[in-house]
């Protein structure tokens, strides 16, 4: 996990963290991460409702320009009121369209270059799915708004581990039916770029696992790691990239493993995703990859079963803070 | 992780420490082994050829008895000598018939009670089935040689935490196909049975995970855990074995998540697999549950690579030993 040390560069703008789902814990989470933030940094300003803040200091700008002065004083705030009232645990699909608002504005202002990075609250895809909004996801909207010349990938990291799933939202057995040695040289590619682009590793190494027990255990126990993802990492190692592999999953996240690549690739959903979580649980980050804009997001959910109850572990939006303003920093520095 | 506390027995019978591979790591770990456990135990013998213990003091015996009061001074040996030199990182066909030997011996006394528990070290399975050895692999054998009424289950344990896959060394893809609710019934019931008898846990818990990523989200993800998961855990339940899930994978062996059970059922190899060896590569120990003698062995293999050249770690194995005597103490008091 090495990064090059940053040249000084003019001030950071601050960051845009948006509202997400109005009845789960992102109003919450924000108030806990600013007085967590406020001394410290990273200054970022709040897209959303205020009345989501709590009793939290927070006063109304107008544009981002103001926040990082106002931020250790108050959580400066960008107004996007709420249709509906909120009750904590049960959404509103009345709501949808400021939720979806909040997320195109922080996309527009880092486009513009005035916020330094997106950061978004997790939102509840089954209410904005039933008003219409037609994105599977909250990275393929991002991946709309925000497009970065290949599919976004997501990237979990989280205790010195960071890992990228080729395939995601799918059932297991359609995910081994679309493996593809395109699907994982495209996911290689954009993992080693934007490790490079907002991490600032020059070199980055990438460890791929395999998708059967013992990757295959040279073929007895499956063909995939021959036939699909070894000649991905050919293909990835014949465009320079440091692509190594297919390593059985098991032993790939112990802590001699990680020591020796930047970012594992799993062929699955959980195969990437449980060892991050079991790490490192409240502190985990989700960061998507290739688009034109950096994004994080904390790693859990809504939280619909805990909100309004101010039990909500803000840690792993403030992990997805600070790592958004570092992202944010290297990526100032390739293209300022 | 409760145990229950143990009545006073008769003392312990020593542990049958198996040669395993002569050309892998298991002399060099044995002998580690008996340093660190000499004082405090538990007592073990090494069946198998005594040069490949080094220059560690041992102590030829004919039978176990012996073993306990030499423990201390030396490592009491029960010889079964190797048939052709041993070159580390080579293993060498000539000496597999000794190596089946060790196995059939240690399953032996402890069927008789001499010994009790059996403790493995690892084997090349190339090299024996090579020369005939019709088992897929030690547990099979071990199954053959001490059957329980069912077939043997794999736990996994590391760090508090118990996993067991439902299904073990096969392609994913066969994986998926030979998932059925029998299957996870024969397994979560075994798990249960070994928990109590072996454990010492008079209710065991049980977590069961999902196939699918987010447990296949309602169905939108995969059908398995309505289809197979779900029927399964209501049969468990109803046979009176606290079952519960299908969970999402990626959040089930978090710390809070793992308080919550005594065991998890994973689908698949990985699944349960991953989570053991990150959170602990070198203390993790392999149990099997189900058969007519309580056997451990270490979690990692014949480490070839790195044999006769004092590099490895024995963690695993004395954590295998020191659990292989829990394992024993409980099931004397179930059944003296």
């Amino acid at each position: 996990m090495t990064a090059s040390p940053l040249p000084a560069l003019p001030p950071a703008p601050p960051l845009a963290l948006t509202m997400g789902e109005p009845a789960g814990i992102g109003g919450e989470i924000a108030a806990r991460a600013w007085a967590a933030l406020r001394e410290t940094g990273p200054a970022f300003l709040f897209l959303g409702d205020p009345s989501l803040l709590g009793g939290v200091p927070h006063q109304v700008v107008e544009s981002p320009a103001a926040a990082t002065a106002i931020f250790p004083a108050a959580l400066p705030v960008l107004p996007l009121p709420l249709a509906a009232p909120v009750r904590p645990g049960r959404p509103d699909p009345r709501n949808a369209p400021p939720v979806i608002a909040a997320i195109e504005r922080a996309v527009a202002l880092a486009r513009a270059g005035e916020v330094g990075a997106v950061v978004t609250n997790p939102i509840q895809k089954s209410v904005l799915t039933a008003t219409g909004f037609p994105h599977p996801g909250h990275t393929e909207f991002l991946a709309a708004l925000a497009p970065g010349g290949g599919p976004p990938v997501m990237m979990l990291t989280a205790a010195g581990l960071r890992a990228v799933p080729v395939t995601i939202h799918q059932s297991l057995r359609s995910a081994i039916e679309s493996l593809t040695v395109e699907r994982i040289v495209t996911t290689g590619r954009a993992t080693a770029e934007g490790l490079r682009r907002d991490f600032g590793i020059a070199a980055p190494r990438l460890a791929l696992a395999g998708l059967n027990p013992h990757a295959g255990e040279d073929g007895t126990m499956g063909t995939e790691e021959r036939d699909i993802i070894a000649p991905a990492i050919a293909a990835l190692r014949a465009e320079g990239i440091d692509a190594r592999g297919p390593y059985p999953a098991d032993t790939l996240f112990t802590p001699q493993a990680r020591a020796g690549y930047d970012a594992a690739l799993g062929m699955y959903h959980d195969q990437a995703l449980i060892p991050v979580k079991t790490l490192d649980m409240h502190g985990g980050v989700n960061v998507t990859l290739g688009l034109a804009v950096v994004r994080t997001s904390p790693d859990h959910g809504t939280a619909l079963d805990i909100a309004g109850q101010g039990r909500a572990d803000p840690g792993s939006l403030v992990a997805a803070l600070r790592l958004a303003a570092e992202l944010a920093a290297h990526r100032r520095r390739e293209s300022p």
